[in-house]
C-alpha cells in the first residue's frame, strides 16, 4: 500500500513559494534567478525521492527513476508569471515528487516506475510551453538556437542560468507510457460548486485574431469630424459589435477576450491613425471556434472601408481543442470516488504542458479548486484541505495507472 | 513705405528647417540640441534685423528693439513635435523677424517698435506652452524650479542647452501694446476653400476627460463570460455610445477625440482589469463644451456598475475658449483686402501661444493654408505663393497696428 505524506506536500509547496516570493504570491519567470534557485532545490528533492535529476538545455528539470524501463510521467511547470500565484504549476510538480517517492518506497521492485518533470517556461516569458514543446519534439535544437539568437534576453538568461548546451531531453514513447498532470483550476467552477476534484475532459482550442484598423493621423482640434479617418473609433465600434454578435451565437461554454488594444500615435490630441485589437476565441468544440471566426471575418468585411478606415484580420495563433485520454479520465474518476472526493468532469479553458504531451502519449489532468477562480495573481489560492484531497486522489490514480502498465500503453 | 523681402522669408524658413531636419520635416523638440542650434541661429538673425536678442531661463528667445519704450510683439514658437513639419511655429517667428527688420529700416525713428519672440516648448515636450506660460506670468520661477526638480529629462536638457538661470523674461504691458501671431492653419478649411488668409476669431476651448473603468483581471480561458468584470469591453461600449450621443447633439464646428485608451494588464489572454480612455471636447462656444461634458457625465453615470465595472470621470484639463481682439481682427481683414488676398474668419481648433498672451494684451492671429490640412507630420506644407501672400498681409497689418500705437493700447 502506497502512502503519501500530505503534510510534506504542503510544506514543500510553501518552501517552493519562497523562491521569488512577492507578497502572498511569487514572481518566478522562466530562467530567472528565482526560477533557477527553485529548480536547484527541486533537483535535491527529486534526488531525495530516489530520482536521478537532470537539467536540460531549455531549463526542463527531469527526475528519472533508475532501474526501470517504463514509467508513468508526472509533472507540470515550475515557472510563474510575474506577480503570479504560488500554486500554478508548482502543485503538479510537488504532487509528482511526493507520489514518485511514495511509489518507490511502496514498490521498490515494480517493473514500471514514476518519473517527474518540471517543464520550463510554460508561462511564455520567452515562448509559451517552451519546455514541453522541446520535450515533445515540437521545437528542434536548431529552432531553439534560432530563438536564442533572436532574443538577447533569452541568451543572457541562459548564460546566467548556467544551462547546459546538452542534453535536450526528449519524451521517450518506449519508456513514458502515460502523462498525468495536476493543476489548479484557474477558474471558478469547482469552487462555486463546492467540489474537490475536476476531471479534465479536454483542453479548449484557441484561435487568436489580430484585427488592424488603418486610418489617418490628424490634429484633434483642427480636423472636422466628417473628414476624419479615425482608426480608434473604428476599433471601438468593431469590438462592441463583435462582442454582441458572439453573444448571440454561442452558449455558456464558449469564451472570448479582447485583452489588448493599441492606438497609434495614442496621444490625447491626435486622431488615431492605427489601431490593433486582439480577439481570442476558445472552445472545446472546433465547430464553435470556426463559427465565431466566420462571424468575426464577416464583420471585418462589413466594416472595411467605413469612414475611410481599412480593416484587416490576421490569424496569429490557431490551436485545435485536445481531448484527454478516456481511460485515464475513468481512472481519475474512480479514484476520486474511492477517496471519497466529490468531482465533476470539466474542460480546461487554459493551456497546459499536457496539451503538448497529449499529442504523443495518453494524457490526463486533474484539477483542484481555485478559491474565487483567481489565478495569475498573488490572490491565487486553494484550501489546504483541498490540496490534500487532490494529492490523495492524484496519488491513487497514479498508482492504479502504474500498476496497470504496460497494458495501458496500447490504449491509444 | 515698409518693404519686406519675400524671398528672404522663404530662404530663412528653409534654413530654419535644416535644424533637426528629418526627411521633409523636422524633429526639433524643445531644448534639444537641434532646437538650441536653431535658437542660436535665430538670435543672429534677430541681431541682423536690429534687435537685441536674449535667451531666457526657460528657453524663450526674445529680440528687443532698442531705443523705444513701446512695441508691437510678433512671434510664435521655434520648437516642433518629434517628426513634425517645417512651418508649425517657424512661420510666425520668421515672419516676425522679417517684419521687425523692415519696420526698423522704414521707420528708424518711430516711437513704437516691433519686438519678436520665439517661445519655448509650445508643443509640450515638458509642458504645453511652457515658454508663453512663463512669459505671461502663468508659471512662476518657483513653479518652474519644481517642474525641473520633478523631471530629470528637463533638468538634463536645461544643463545641456546651457540655459541661463536668469532672466525669466516677462511680458511688460507698459511696453507690449499688442501681440500678433502668424501660423499655418493645421486644418483643411482654407485649403479646401482655396483661400489665402484665415482671420482667427478665437481659440477653441478644450475640456479633457479621463474616463476610468475598473473591473477584475481574470484568465481569459477559464472565466465564464457571465461572471467577468471586463473593463475593456466597458470602455469600448462607452466610447462607441459617447461618440453616438455627441453626434446627435452638436453641429459641424464642434470636435472631439478619443485618442488614448490603455488597458491593464493589456495582454491577449487576460480579461482587462482596468481601462482608461481620454475624451477631448473642443469648441469656440463654452455652452457647447458644457453640453457635451454633461452628456458624457450622464452616460458615465448610466454605465457605472454595469457588469461589475465601476466607471469614474475626472476632468484633466479645462481651458475656456478665448476670443481674439476685434479691433486687431478688423485690421488684418482690411489689410488682406488691401493686399488683394482672399480670406475668411475662422476659429482655431488648436492651441497657440497667443492663447496665453491674449489673456494679458490685445492679441490676434493670422493663418495661412495648410495643404490637405496636414500638420504635426513631415507632410505638413504650404504653397510658396501662400507663404509670401501671408507675409505681405502680416507685415501690412503689423505696420498699421504699429502706426496706430499707442492709441491701440487702450482698446481692451
Amino acid at each position: 500500500m502506497m502512502h503519501i505524506d500530505e503534510a510534506r506536500v504542503l510544506a514543500s509547496l510553501r518552501r517552493l513559494a519562497t523562491f521569488g516570493a512577492e507578497g502572498r504570491g511569487v514572481s518566478r519567470p522562466a530562467l530567472s534567478a528565482a526560477d533557477m534557485a527553485a529548480r536547484r532545490w527541486l533537483a535535491e528533492e527529486m534526488a531525495g525521492a530516489g530520482l536521478e535529476p537532470t537539467l536540460d538545455a531549455v531549463g526542463n528539470l527531469y527526475g528519472r527513476q533508475p532501474n526501470v524501463t517504463q514509467a508513468l510521467l508526472l509533472g507540470s511547470h515550475a515557472d510563474s508569471v510575474p506577480n503570479g500565484g504560488w500554486l500554478d504549476g508548482a502543485l503538479g510538480v510537488i504532487y509528482g515528487i511526493e507520489v514518485a517517492r511514495a511509489w518507490r518506497q511502496a514498490y521498490p521492485d515494480a517493473a514500471t516506475g514514476i518519473d517527474v518533470i518540471a517543464f520550463s517556461d510554460e508561462e511564455g516569458r520567452f515562448l509559451s510551453c517552451l519546455g514541453s514543446r522541446s520535450f515533445c519534439d515540437r521545437l528542434s535544437p536548431a529552432e531553439f538556437d534560432a530563438l536564442v539568437n533572436n532574443n538577447p534576453s533569452l541568451s543572457t538568461s541562459i548564460t546566467a542560468a548556467a544551462l547546459p548546451t546538452q542534453p535536450f531531453l526528449r519524451l521517450d514513447p518506449a519508456r513514458h507510457l502515460a502523462y498525468l498532470e495536476a493543476h489548479i483550476e484557474q477558474g471558478p467552477k469547482l469552487d462555486n460548486a463546492g467540489l474537490d476534484i475536476g476531471v479534465v475532459t479536454g483542453i479548449a482550442g484557441m484561435r487568436r485574431f489580430q484585427v488592424s484598423f488603418a486610418g489617418q493621423a490628424d490634429h484633434a482640434g483642427t480636423t472636422p469630424m466628417d473628414v476624419r479617418r479615425d482608426a480608434g473609433m473604428a476599433a471601438f465600434a468593431f469590438a462592441t459589435q463583435c462582442h454582441e454578435r458572439f453573444l448571440g451565437l454561442v452558449g455558456s461554454e464558449t469564451v472570448w477576450n479582447m485583452g489588448a488594444l493599441s492606438l497609434k500615435p495614442g496621444v490625447t490630441n491626435v486622431v488615431p491613425a492605427f489601431a490593433e485589437l486582439t480577439v481570442e476565441v476558445r472552445d472545446l468544440q472546433q465547430e464553435r471556434i470556426d463559427m465565431l471566426g466566420e462571424a468575426l471575418l464577416t464583420l471585418a468585411r462589413e466594416c472595411d472601408g467605413r469612414q475611410g478606415v481599412t480593416t484587416a484580420v490576421q490569424i496569429q495563433s490557431d490551436l485545435a481543442p485536445l481531448a484527454m485520454d478516456a481511460h485515464l479520465r475513468d481512472i481519475i474518476e474512480s479514484q476520486a470516488i474511492a477517496c471519497g472526493a466529490s468531482y465533476r468532469a470539466l474542460p480546461s479553458g487554459a493551456f497546459h504542458d499536457a496539451m503538448l504531451v497529449a499529442q504523443r502519449i495518453p494524457t490526463a489532468m486533474l484539477f483542484i479548486p481555485s478559491i474565487g477562480g483567481r489565478s495569475h495573481s498573488p490572490d491565487e489560492d486553494s484550501a489546504e484541505a483541498q490540496i490534500k484531497t487532490g494529492a490523495r486522489v492524484f496519488a491513487s490514480a497514479a498508482a492504479v495507472i502504474s500498476r496497470a502498465q504496460p497494458a495501458l500503453g496500447v490504449s491509444t
